[in-house]
Parts: C-alpha cells; structure tokens; sequence
C-alpha cells in the first residue's frame, strides 16, 4: 500500500488525489495498540484422534483443546457449554447431513436452500423450547436481526437492557422503531417507560441470561409488567438453551413463560448445541411472518446442512441427558466460588479485572499454565471492567476444576491491581 | 393465541390489556396473501446414493435435485453455480474438518472460534481472488455489514447503487454515513455527488454482478471516478466469484483492480463455492481493523469449521479447474437467448414477468414440468418486475438446456401478460 496515513481524512476532490484513502487504517492501528485493544487470532489445531483420559463418558469430548502453538489447553474459553461439539453423534450428524445435502444448502431458504433436515430441526427446537413454531436463521445474530426488525416500525417503542448482547444493539439501529436503553435488569424503569411514552406497539427487549456477565434477567417481573402494557416480551436465549431450565428448555421454561402469546425467543445453535445457526420462536403466525419478511432470512443463504445436522443430534442427545444442564451450573458456581466472582446463573463465570492490560496478562498466565480463559475487553464490556470470562463445561472433572480454578487464582495474584 | 387481531395496535395502558400483542400479524399474513406475497418453504429431501446419468465428470453432483413431493428436478433455481456443493471432494472437506475439528467452532474467531483451517482458507481466498488479505465471516451477509461498519462514521459519504444486495442495503442504514442511492450503475451520478457533497471519506458501493438482474457493474469506470476523488470502491463479489474473471478470480480481477489499494471487496462462500460464509478482501491492515472492531466478528460465533473444509475444497477444485467459469457463462448465454432474457454477464439470467401471480404460475409450471427456478417477488425485486430468475450451472449437459428452454418458454407461453 502507497503512501501515507490520512489520504482521505478529507475532502480531495481533484485528479491528484492520493490512492491511500485508507492509509488512515494504520494510524487507527496504532491507537487501539495504545491502549491496549489490539487483539490477534489464534487458531486452534486439529485435534488428535484419541480422546481425553479418565473422563466420563457422555459429555468428555472437548475439554481438552490442542492449538497451534503445541498446547494442549483445558478449554474454559469457547460456548460449547455441554462438551458437544464433538461428541461423536454430533459429528456423525453432520456427516450424514454433508452427504444426503452437499456442503451447503446453495439458496435462499424461499428457493432451494430448505431441506427436510431443516424442517426437522425447527420442529425439535419449537418442541424443546415449548413454542409453537422455530425458523432457524444461518447465526445466532441473523435471528436476533430478524425478530426486531420484522416487528417493529415507526411509532413503535422498544426497551432495550444496557448489556444487552451486539447483535440486539445492531437490530434495534434496524428496526425503525424508537429505542429507550433501559438501566441493567431495572424492571421499574420498563414500567415507567411503557406508562409514560406513547407508542403504537412497545416490545421489551433482553437477554435471558447475558453473555459478559452471566446474570440472569428478572423475566417473570418484566413480564408481568409487559403484559400489564400490552406489550411483547422479546428474550434472547443464546446462553439459556441447554444451561438453564427443566432439561436445558431456557430461562423462560423455567419461568413458566415459554409459548406465552405475548413472549418470542431466540436462540443460537452455536454454543449449548456445539453447532452454528440460530433461531427465532413463538407463535405459528410469526414463523410465517418471517418467512415472508425478514431481510436475513430471504436474502441470505439457507443455514448449511451439516450445522442444521449437528444442532439436531445435540438437541437429541440433550434431550436423552437432561442432567447435563445441572452438571454445568454446578461447575460454573464452583469457578466462581473459587474466584470470588458472583454467584452465576448459568455456564457464564465473570472475573472482572479492571483494565484490559491487565486482563490480557491474567489470561495469558493461565494460557501458559495450560488454561485457556476468555479475555474481554471494550467494546465487549464496558470500559473498566474488562475481565477473563470462564465458561464451564458439562464435561469439566473434579480435578479440571481444582486445576482450573488454582490456575486462574494464582494468575490473578500475579498481577495485582494497580 | 387468545384473542382477536389488533390488540396492540394501540396504546393500552391498563391492566385489562389483551394477552394478545400479536394480534395483528393474522392480518398482516392476510394482506400479503392478497397481493401475492406470501411464501412457502418447500424443502428438498436427502439425495439417492446414484448419481446423475449421462453427465460429465467433474461438476456433475447436483443438477437433478430431489424435492420432498418425489419430484427429481432439474435445478436452476440455486446459486450452486459451478455444481461443487455435492462434489465428492467439497464433501470430504466439510467431514474431514467435522471429525478434526466438531460441529461448531465454538466461540468468536477471537475467542476460541479460529481454526488453522480458518487461517488456511483466508490465505485461500485472498491469493485466488488477489488481495493482501481475507477474513473470514459467518455468512456473505455479516461480511457485508462488517465492511461497511468499519469504514464508516459520521461525516462520511456512502453512494450506494440502486440495485445493491439487501445485506448491503442493510449496512448502509447500520452505517454512521450519509447515506446517497445512486441510479443503477450510473457513474455520472456518483462522479457528480463527490464533487459536489462534502465529505470526510468516501464510498462507492455497488455489486459487481447484480444478484436479481444478473447484469455487471462498470467497475474500471467506477473505480475511476473514485480514485480521482480519493473514495475507496466497495465492491460485492457473491455473485462474481467462481464465475466471472481469470480462473473465476471475479469481476474486479477482470477489470484488473484486485490488489488496487483503493478497493475493498467482499464474497460469500455460499454461491459458486458450494458452501456457507463470507470474506472481506483488502489489505492487510483492513483486516487488522476488522479484527479489532467489526462487530459481526467479534460478536459472532466463528464460521462452522465444516463450512471453512468445504470452501476450501471447493476453491482448490476451482483452482484446478479454470475452465469452469467460462462453462456456467456459456449455459446461461444460451439460456437467455432461448428465453429473450437480456444477456447475462455470469450465471444469473433474469427472466421479467411483471405481476407477482403470472411469475409464480410460470415458476409452478416449470416445477410441474420437472425445472426449479426461482420466483422473485417484491421486496425481492422492485414492483412489477416479478419474475423467474434462472441460474445455470456448469454442470448442465446440452440436452439439460434444451430441456429447460422448452419447458420455460412453453410455462410463459401458458400464462400470457395480463
Ligand atoms: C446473547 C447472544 N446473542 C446472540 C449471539 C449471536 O449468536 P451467533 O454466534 O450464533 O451468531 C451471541 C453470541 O455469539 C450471544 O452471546
Ligand atoms: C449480492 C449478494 N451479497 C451477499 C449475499 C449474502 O450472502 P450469504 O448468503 O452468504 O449471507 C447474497 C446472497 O445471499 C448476495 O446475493
């Protein structure tokens, strides 16, 4: 790339302008650097073919995760919550996919891109979750798009929770609705804005249980209020599904409130069920509604056939082995136990550190000690609270946890707060 | 669901409020209905074990396509361009990455959701298509609105074609930019808008094959106009990938500006690849910057490791297979004489009924008489130009052309323009 930074921070309108109108990007560069929010991918190797030793049975397929740099790290870092990402039933549910289908599902899901497998899965999932129809989406983030942006117009009013995840932010600035951020999990400030703003339909917006923090929402007292208004109670399960609630259904399973007239969820596929894709669920008329309407459902291809097998196989196997979901939790309150973090709701462990340098150093600690710890850092979380995220995992032993949970402490130690 | 339609179509403040916000979704379904608007999936079911009869070796895995109502159609209606989504190779990619890697990757791409294959695959694309650098996406969809993101803030000018895919639609509206919709493919228009707006960076975004029209873009023009004004040309290659330029290299190394550091492009991997994804291509410190900040990467689960096998796979037989673009071209030139179509610049010929109803009779007649093709509607395409879109594919045999015309022409010759 020719010349300098800052080609095109402005207006250079005559024929010698600079072929660099990017050069801007590295000064960019440099600042994040600065302030210590560069970040670089590290890819995880193949994994060899024999399996981890001495754990059991069912859920031991991935704890023990190889990377490129020769580790072989306890992986307390990735979504895939109840270890079945390779599970062998998961993988052999993709394989089968990849050759009834082909790789992928090569249209839109109007067009050519729906298989039977498809139609399977939205069946499974409605019916796990205790809804009366799914539509999966090819992410997690294309059904969170999807679900506001089919919902709302001008005059209409959404409540969004300030932790709420990315890919609701990125639907509310979708949708052409007027969004109020509300305070975190704050039910009064829901109620008073539905009394007091005017509004053609309101739709109260938030995660079950949130990604950084791994809290849980009040969804029965937001509820209670929603319906009190008239208004719809839209919950992103991404981290509920197979976590929390009677065999894995989800926060609002577990708050009586799955297949209400008046409730929609989402969920991914990528993170309980080991697989990529999402869904959005409630009643049959939405389902249709969407089909005929959504943006990232009509003009993006169908979900690939081996993601919808895999998703499919996982759900089976969840719904054979209800007890993974506690197994989790209890892993998940013993980290936090052991850390001094709050008490979580679900797989998600928060150890909040402070700035991200210091964050980022904790977490390479615990790499180098053989523990691989999510590092999350702004734009992620809040400036100041950068953290190492723990996830648990249905497949964690007794000894993965004391080894784990020494590991992050004795980091932690290391770099004391400034 | 309880209760009549419209229960929220007002504000209902009182305790008495309806249980039934969604009411009024039955009376959406109702309305589009009566335009012609509403949509069923029809799902196609798990291929046969044989394969097609009488066809040539390499690309012939999926022309003849099984549908869940027995019927075995020809299949014109996908975007499986160069027939690699059930190439025997293509498959063993996604199940060689399944059994080394799991169903899901896990996490973000910064997390725990980048595998070497992810790496690989990058180096891949950016070599075939000629940029400094690749990054990966869930989908074609969440490349496009993490180019635009990025790029862009307040104060910044997007010229955005008329015609431009739905996801790049979407990332205008994401975009912090002043947002200009330019006439389909009129380079006098932008020419004129960066002389004569004020602007701090500059974009032009356009397609480079229109995905419903099948038409090209004037890209050399294009990217003229910008470099003289210091604009940066953004351009969306889903559809000229694998089928258009050297080697299927697409239309910006046709018009030779791949590599131009001025140019930024993007590609799905879920049309000529066969596959699921997305990249955006440019120079390195792009994807450095994508890396750190764009939010449908770091808020995303990474792309399935099956669907990063399967693309590469599928990118390595185009590489040994250069003569494959120019097949697909061929098939849909003959296609669109025989149909009066205008003519294609890839695979796309587009087929313009006018109304909603005649383009769906006509695509149901084709379907009756054993060729899918697609039906494309508003909002799909703009009001009264309903129509069929027919995709060729490399993998068509003359008498599979011959076929089709007849059956088209003969399904328009049924249902005559009003
Ligand atoms: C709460 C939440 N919602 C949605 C998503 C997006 O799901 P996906 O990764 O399947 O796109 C994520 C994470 O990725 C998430 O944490
Ligand atoms: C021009 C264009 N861009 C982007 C996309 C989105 O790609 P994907 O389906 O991989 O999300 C499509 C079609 O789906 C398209 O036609």
């Amino acid at each position: 790339m020719p010349g300098p930074a800052g080609g095109a921070t402005s207006h250079a309108n005559s024929p010698a302008a600079s072929p660099a109108p990017l050069g801007w990007l590295g000064e960019a560069a440099r600042l994040r650097a600065e302030a210590g929010l560069h970040r670089v991918l590290r890819p995880r190797a193949p994994r060899a073919e024999r399996g981890p030793t001495g754990a059991p049975a069912l859920p031991a397929h991935g704890s023990l995760q190889p990377w490129t740099d020769g580790d072989l790290l306890l992986d307390l870092a990735g979504n895939d919550y109840l270890g079945l990402a390779r599970h062998p039933e998961v993988v052999e549910g993709g394989i089968a996919a990849l050759r009834a289908f082909g790789a992928g599902s090569t249209g839109s899901r109007l067009v050519s891109g729906t298989t039977t497998l498809h139609g399977e899965l939205e069946s499974a999932l409605a019916e796990h979750l205790g809804f009366g129809s799914a539509l999966v989406f090819s992410s997690g983030y294309a059904a969170n798009l999807a679900m506001l942006t089919v919902l709302t117009g001008p005059g209409d009013l959404v409540l969004s929770d300030e932790r709420n995840h990315a890919s609701l932010v990125d639907a509310c600035r979708l949708s052409r609705a007027d969004v109020l951020v509300t305070p975190h999990s704050d039910v009064d400030a829901v109620d008073e804005a539905l009394a007091t703003r005017s509004w053609r339909r309101a739709f109260v917006l938030t995660d079950s249980i949130f990604s950084a923090d791994g809290d849980l929402a009040p969804l029965a007292a937001l509820h209670a209020v929603a319906r009190r208004h008239g208004a719809v109670l839209l919950v992103d399960e991404a981290h509920g599904l197979g976590v929390v609630g009677p065999g894995g259904r989800g926060a609002l399973a577990a708050a009586g409130l799955a297949g209400e007239p008046d409730v929609i969820a989402t969920v991914t596929l990528s993170k309980s069920l080991g697989s990529q894709g999402g869904a959005v669920l409630g009643p049959a008329a939405l389902r249709d509604h969407l089909i005929d309407t959504a943006r990232t459902f009509i003009f993006d291809t169908g979900l690939a056939p081996a993601c919808a097998g895999s998703a499919l196989a996982a759900l089976r196997l969840l719904t054979r082995h209800p007890d993974l979901p506690e197994r989790v939790q209890r892993r998940a309150r013993e980290i936090a136990a052991a850390t001094g973090a709050p008490e979580p709701a679900g797989a998600v462990v928060s150890v909040v550190l402070g700035d991200p340098e210091r964050a980022v150093s904790v977490a390479a600690a615990c790499r180098d000690a053989g523990v691989a710890v999510g590092c999350f850092r702004p734009p992620t979380v809040p400036a100041g609270t950068s953290r190492l995220r723990v996830a648990a995992r249905a497949d964690l032993t007794e000894a993965d946890v004391s080894r784990a949970v020494g590991v992050i402490t004795d980091a932690i130690g290391r770099f004391p707060a400034p």
